[in-house]
């Protein structure tokens, strides 16, 4: 890793430490600075306003999501085993404390898209990755005779499934056990 | 309808236009106040503070969803016509900026139940008043032959299914008629 790519990485961690601990609505550029153990004269060197820096975190996190998806997925692995790892990424068993903050933040950081083209842009991307993952798996299976769905349709309603429950979970009381067995009746509706 | 009824009726729609108009972020009692074409000290003497008064809203929100259902459905309507009424309410064919801006302001207020006792009740209210709204179609429609689905997991998937795409819609660059398609694919799979 080249000393620019090993900075922003750092970069990222830190606005991923700071959203978990602090949530959007109180993030400043300094509460990312205080997580940021390199120089903060580098974080404001690479990012003028919060609203870049976020911009980019959240290119960052969908690039880290398809990277996940690679990682939990095995070269051989059957459309129907994918699917679930990658459900397993989306919709943990579990929400520990940080991991339901962050995902909070993240939803607050949603509805800002409506006032700023950077975040617009942004989570509009993120959706896109998630059907195209979703597509390609369904696709995949459809062709393997595993599931018998049109893979673009099938691809939007889960990508709906997972973000409709994280809003469930974190503002409408719905637990994560009731979330993954929704998500899961929604697949199952899926098979041949 | 008696006085304070009707001054209850008009608190919740200047409520409403205030929310459309300015958005959650914006929004005071005073903005609120402006308009409501009765007393303004009227209404500061019905609620104290903003949260009190938006948590009376949605929860006057949530009548008037049952309320909506009730007059768009008729009594011998089949099932499947009663879900379509109901979900033609919740993901309209057509956003108009007004709508739209009223469900992004929905939303954002939803993302503050995290920070407030009020907001998360109601919200979860309203949640589990979609639920049984559905759990009730959907058990009739399994009973009646034309559906084949776990009417608790169904329902929920439904929720998340409308949920989910508004907020697709508001924060995703997802047009009406994808969401739509969508969600009626999902009910496509719960029939026999």
């Amino acid at each position: 890793m080249c000393e620019s790519e090993e900075t922003r990485t750092a970069i990222m961690e830190a606005t991923f430490e700071a959203l978990a601990e602090h949530g959007y609505a109180d993030l400043t550029i300094q509460t990312i600075a205080d997580e940021f153990e390199k120089s903060k004269s580098l974080l404001y060197y690479h990012f003028e306003t919060k609203e870049d820096l976020l911009g980019e975190f959240l290119g960052y996190l969908t690039d880290q999501f398809v990277a996940q998806v690679q990682a939990e997925t095995a070269a051989d692995a059957t459309a129907d085993e994918r699917l679930r790892a990658t459900l397993d990424l989306l919709v943990p068993t579990e929400l520990e404390v940080a991991d339901r903050r962050f995902r909070t933040a993240l939803l607050e950081l949603r509805l800002q898209a409506p006032y700023s083209e950077t975040y617009a842009v942004r989570f509009e991307a993120l959706d896109a990755r998630l059907d195209s993952t979703f597509e390609a798996i369904l696709t995949d299976g459809v062709k393997a005779g595993e599931f018998d769905v049109d893979p673009a349709v099938g691809a939007h309603v889960l990508t709906t499934a997972v973000t409709g429950e994280m809003l469930r979970m974190t503002t409408g009381g719905t637990d994560p056990a009731t979330a993954r067995e929704a998500v899961y009746a929604v697949v199952s509706r899926f098979r041949t």
